[in-house]
């Protein structure tokens, strides 16, 4: 790694001295923690630590593709760290643990990684996140796009946490913690070109502090991010898991008004918009203002709103702002390809 | 997912019905079990049940990314299974639960993926190994080739097995499990077209079974399976973690014949040549006359051979036919590119 070189060659790649190096003058020293600077093939946690913290492990897996790899308010790096941390803490767990495997293209500015692995390392310290394994591959040049990152995670559920799709009820509300659609509105902006002056960024964060407050309340009885395929997409979700509808209260829904101009701009739905930082929660409606009230009280969660209900017929609905019903229907695919 | 249209589009990248769709038809069907099949955005297991298996979790991470994606002995898929599942394995563990993230180009044929999915599944069900958390990213034409997959991996490691480059003593023996580089000269011939009538298929194999056994025998201190850079890259990981040196000799190299010429004909080394089931043991003098005779009661282990010991000095030496020493340089890079 050297100054005349700074790119990602194939060697980065091999099991020779030019991968040893790239992991230990680049990933080590950002990531650097006891788990991972064992350098075991694997890394090893006390499953009676672990037990301290609650009664069950939580584990999940994300690829990012996102292009481009920065962009207002992240870059793939964060976002990486962001996904899966979200999708652990979604069940009330506390992001605790993580993998990162890297796959590069041949040529890759070795700067570039450097700032994308410092995005890493920095959000996940923030959010008490451990890096400990990891793993780099290296593709020549046109068989990767620039970089691929997988974070799979790893977290402990406390007891009697007990947030599953599976508990939504008749009458239950629907809140979202913030706007919608500003992950997809400020990608779309920047990669299209639109070149529109939209004060918009990716809400792009880690939940887990949002999240946190909401585990003693009785009543919240399913948490999700909405992510690729937006809120409908989680909507779609609940009513195929407790076999029940939904109808969203079209008028409720928080959109900033950047992000409004450009879905309808394009013709385009913000409930179908990804976003990178938000929750969809199902909770009774007894608790349905003491989540809103705790939400509120964290900057994450300011814009949070009621957006709906739970009803008994399995369909998602959307009532208009003269009390019209129509349908919401799953698109077959997302407007933008390549969002995470 | 049709027979009028059976290649990836972006559409199955995201979050909307074509993705529901792949999800669902093929690989909830492929893979089920009762931890994947919740569908909730994260795993969640028992911690009290994992406690019953041992004391630590040992929790890995591996991309994929090998051209190309069928050879003789395996496939991408069959490999993303063993790769993570040894890497869980050499710390004593039984692999019991993977992820796995899909990136696929669009354009990929959905019959391929299918048959790549299956392999997967029947590898991990073959060890006992349940694929219980993923993610499919497509990313558009010339973006990736063909497909990329991490599969991150969680066991539990049995208490009292403490197996380590730490332990690494003076005197230890080093023994390989089988013979070397079947896995690189596999992949060699089959993608220089060198078109060699070689009798040589990968070893790629799950090796949860060979190290079983193992586990209670004292004086096995380390264990780590050799992959790319060979079981070269593994001595030299050995003498930095240990501060030690390692003596090998060279007539003891457990080669197929077959292998031995491809690497004569190229002027390689089989020592640096990549494996895909394969362990380098270091045990104490005493335990290994038992280990190679558990190994050798083994399929996976019928070749098994002491081939060097551990030595005060900080190198790695190779002791040649006619007694002469010579140093073992780790290659800055491996001959072969993307081999795993």
């Amino acid at each position: 790694m050297n100054s005349a070189n700074r790119v990602v060659t194939m060697a980065h790649g091999s099991g020779g001295r030019a991968m040893q190096q790239l992991i230990e003058e680049m990933f080590l020293t950002a990531f650097s923690n006891s788990f991972l600077n064992q350098r075991e093939d694997q890394a090893r946690m006390s499953l009676s630590e672990l037990a301290l913290q609650g009664d069950r492990l939580a584990f999940t897996t994300d690829s990012y593709v996102i292009d481009p790899i920065f962009f207002p308010g992240g870059d793939i790096g964060k976002l990486a760290v962001c996904g899966t941390a979200n999708d652990l803490a979604v069940s009330g767990a506390t992001p605790a643990f993580m993998s990162c495997g890297f796959i590069l293209e041949e040529g890759f500015s070795l700067d570039t990684l450097q700032i994308l692995v410092d995005s890493m390392a920095n959000t996940a310290r923030q959010y008490g996140i451990q890096i400990v394994t990891g793993d780099t591959k290296v593709v020549p040049r046109g068989a990767a796009d620039k970089i691929f990152i997988n974070t799979s995670g790893i977290g402990v559920i406390p007891q009697a946490v007990e947030w599953s799709a599976k508990n939504i009820a008749v009458g239950d509300k629907i809140i979202v913690s913030g706007t919608l659609g500003d992950h997809g509105a400020a990608i779309l902006n920047l990669r299209e070109k639109l070149d529109m002056q939209l004060d918009v960024s990716s809400d792009c964060a880690v939940l887990s502090d949002l999240i946190a407050p909401l585990r003693p309340l009785a009543g919240v009885h399913a948490l999700r991010d909405a992510t690729r395929g937006g809120v409908n997409a989680i909507l779609h979700e609940y009513a195929a898991a407790s076999g029940l509808g939904i109808e969203i209260d079209e008028s409720s829904l928080p959109v900033k008004s950047a992000v409004r101009g450009i879905c309808e701009l394009l013709g385009l739905e913000p409930l179908n918009f990804a976003n990178e930082g938000k929750l969809v929660i199902v909770t009774s409606a007894d608790s349905a203002p003491h989540v809103l009230e705790r939400l509120h009280q964290h900057p994450l969660g300011v814009d949070a709103a009621c957006i709906g209900e739970v009803v008994s017929t399995a369909k998602i609905l959307l009532r208009g702002s003269y009390g019209i019903t129509r349908l919401l229907d799953l698109p077959y695919a997302e407007p933008l390809p390549r969002i995470c």
